[in-house]
């Protein structure tokens, strides 16, 4: 056992010990997650039904770091850390499963990662449409049921995206807006303006959570988070089985993962339009800090509550020169005509500030961070398949060929 | 052949004629606007699954007003019009008889009724909640699809509800409001606080459409009706075959339908807790003026166009004061418990000029309508269930029994 762990067991004196389920615990986030709340004292249990490890198998695709599977990574935690994982594994769509496991575990906490988190998946066609919006909608409703009836009291934390709200052109705030029209005052939920069929399927679950809040006194804190970059965590630094995904292909492929990728192999750095499309950006080990903090600072009964989870904003032409700048070999940028369906100019100011007032201390993407990044993508380079990397879903057409030989069937 | 359909046959020269799919064609409001647009010299053709039928056997109750099969009352309309009308059985859920529908009509605009409609229904469990939002929502995504894959130039009018927006303590807008924030200004989509689990199912589809409308130029519009009353049109009087559904059960009953039944068999008019909730309501005749209206004035392509579609807004206390002083017998109110978590005092405001300068011209809630309601009623007095007027489903609850017998296996 490492030395770290004595200070952490300590710390698990001060802090309340919570049981916490953690839901697709074996993704990218979900699983750097359950380790980081592990290791600060939480009784944490995984679930999962592997399904993004079938989206790979679906598209021909990998992670760029090797990932070992759930059963191995979770035994190697426990001879890391000495600390135990439970696992149960099953599918939330599957309400039989998603109450049996609340009965079993006993949760007083849940992080909801487990849904279909890839805007282009969502848009390849209609059946990944459908699935998308039925896999997520109806897993967070089985979810909403089974807190109801088993232990309201228990604290839904749900991860929402920032791509909620789109790119309207007044400040976005979190969750609410105060709105006075005709001389009246109320506040009200800020208007959304999703931009794919998976960012739909977040709208359709804030919308069923913020009512089970106020139907069954349910609390909830929906974390509406932005694009996350990094892989490595003070969690899955202790051993190269407890990695986590790292994914730079054209579905799920974040940007600033995919610019680094690109940049390693030579390829241009490929920025969709003009690249004035601005996001909210936020540091994986920011991803554990903000859910710990929500976690530590629950939800009232019956409140429904929205953070606005990341750190700093930037235009996707911004991140191609920070790579370019921080890359030590020749870049170049390419301006590629965008796959989707959105303002390539536009206005971009949106509120941030109550994980902040819950103490966040953020990781901030400076050049160090970038060149880790570089370097994560350096030692798996041979592993890089480049015609991974092409955007192959387009908004405009209601069904797009993966790849020639794709053979779609995920659903 | 009547007189009139003469004048109704000149009158086709002067308008536009349409081909029009009518989804949810046998419903209560879908079954009246297939004959009202035939009779207006459109090809109409049906589209059904009759699961609305299927809805009575699983609860065990039936329409006040006896109704005929679809097959039967589309050949008495022929008989009676010299009109045919097409008909497509199957499932909006299934997308290849939706596509293959859309093939063999070659509709230029779709009038989309087919949805589950019962708030009270969604809530009465789990199950219940996931089949609403599953099939409003899978149905409408897939006829999106077919839409934009065979014809994007088709007029999508799509049945949403006043529901969608709850009761804000500002002004109610159609579908969209200009909001100035911190020195911007911009229109978005008008904040929603849907009450049930089907309110959210409408609201869910909203997005939908607007995003499909975004990225495919579609062109739709979104009809937020208020609660309709009544059950004669100008059509289904010409044969007592052609009526429509009348609802008054504690499930699929509407208000006004229910305070009449209550009032011809002598049962006080149970008015939900205080009865200040207030709700936009309309007749049945005014539904088919405003859908035809919709129809001949077609969204742009690319355009997302909401309408507030109704014309007077009451409390329920009024609507409960208006029927007892219109029947000629004695009737009592009585304030049950209310089973819905919702105001029951609050503002209401809500604009409704659109359908208005197209033209609408309202049939109001006069006495004379009311008492024609009633004489529905007591035409049918034999065919009443009071135990089926009872509400059973309870919002606060998790799962609610529609009676001790029945057996819930809709989905």
């Amino acid at each position: 056992m490492l030395g770290w762990l004595d200070g952490a067991q300590e710390r698990q004196e001060e802090v309340a010990r919570l049981r916490i389920l953690v839901l697709g615990g074996d993704g990218y986030l979900g699983w750097p997650t359950a380790l980081h709340l592990s290791r600060r004292g939480h009784d944490v249990g995984v679930v999962d039904n592997f399904v993004r490890r079938q989206y790979d198998h679906e598209m021909g695709v990998d992670s760029l770091v090797p990932i070992t599977q759930l059963q191995h990574r979770v035994r190697i935690w426990e001879e890391v850390s000495g600390l135990k994982l439970d696992t149960f594994i099953g599918d939330l769509t599957d309400p039989v499963f998603v109450d049996n496991t609340l009965e079993r575990f006993e949760p007083e906490a849940i992080v909801h990662f487990a849904e279909q988190r890839s805007a282009p998946y969502s848009m390849i066609d209609r059946q990944h449409a459908v699935y998308t919006q039925v896999n997520n909608v109806v897993g967070t409703l089985n979810l909403l049921y089974a807190i109801a009836e088993r232990d309201p009291s228990i604290h839904l934390v749900k991860l929402g995206t920032m791509g909620e709200y789109g790119t309207p052109n007044i400040d976005i705030e979190e969750g609410f807006i105060e709105i006075t029209h005709k001389g009246r005052t109320d506040t009200l939920p800020y208007p959304k303006q999703p931009g794919s069929f998976y960012h739909l399927s977040k709208v359709h679950d804030s919308h069923n959570i913020q009512f089970a809040c106020r139907i069954w006194g349910l609390r909830a804190t929906d974390l509406n988070q932005g694009i996350v970059y990094g892989q490595e965590t003070g969690e899955t630094d202790l051993h190269p089985d407890l990695a986590t995904r790292f994914d730079y292909d054209g579905v799920f492929g974040t940007v600033l993962n995919r610019f680094c990728v690109q940049a390693v192999v030579g390829h241009p750095l490929s920025v969709y339009g003009k690249g004035g499309q601005t996001r909210g950006m936020l540091d994986i080990r920011d991803t554990l800090a903000c859910v710990e903090l929500a976690l530590m600072n629950p939800a009232d009964k019956g409140e429904f509550r929205v953070f606005n989870q990341f750190t700093e904003s930037f235009s996707v032409r911004q991140m191609a020169e920070m790579v370019a700048e921080n890359y030590p070999g020749a870049t170049r940028i390419e301006h590629v005509e965008d796959p989707r369906v959105e303002k390539e100019e536009h206005y971009y100011r949106a509120a941030h500030t109550k994980l902040l007032d819950l103490g966040l201390v953020p990781h901030l993407l400076e050049p160090s961070t970038i060149r880790s990044l570089l370097a994560v993508v350096d030692r798996h380079r041979d592993r890089v398949d480049p015609a991974a990397i092409r955007p192959t879903v387009q908004w405009r057409r209601t069904a797009s060929e993966l790849r020639p030989t794709a053979d779609i069937n995920a659903s």
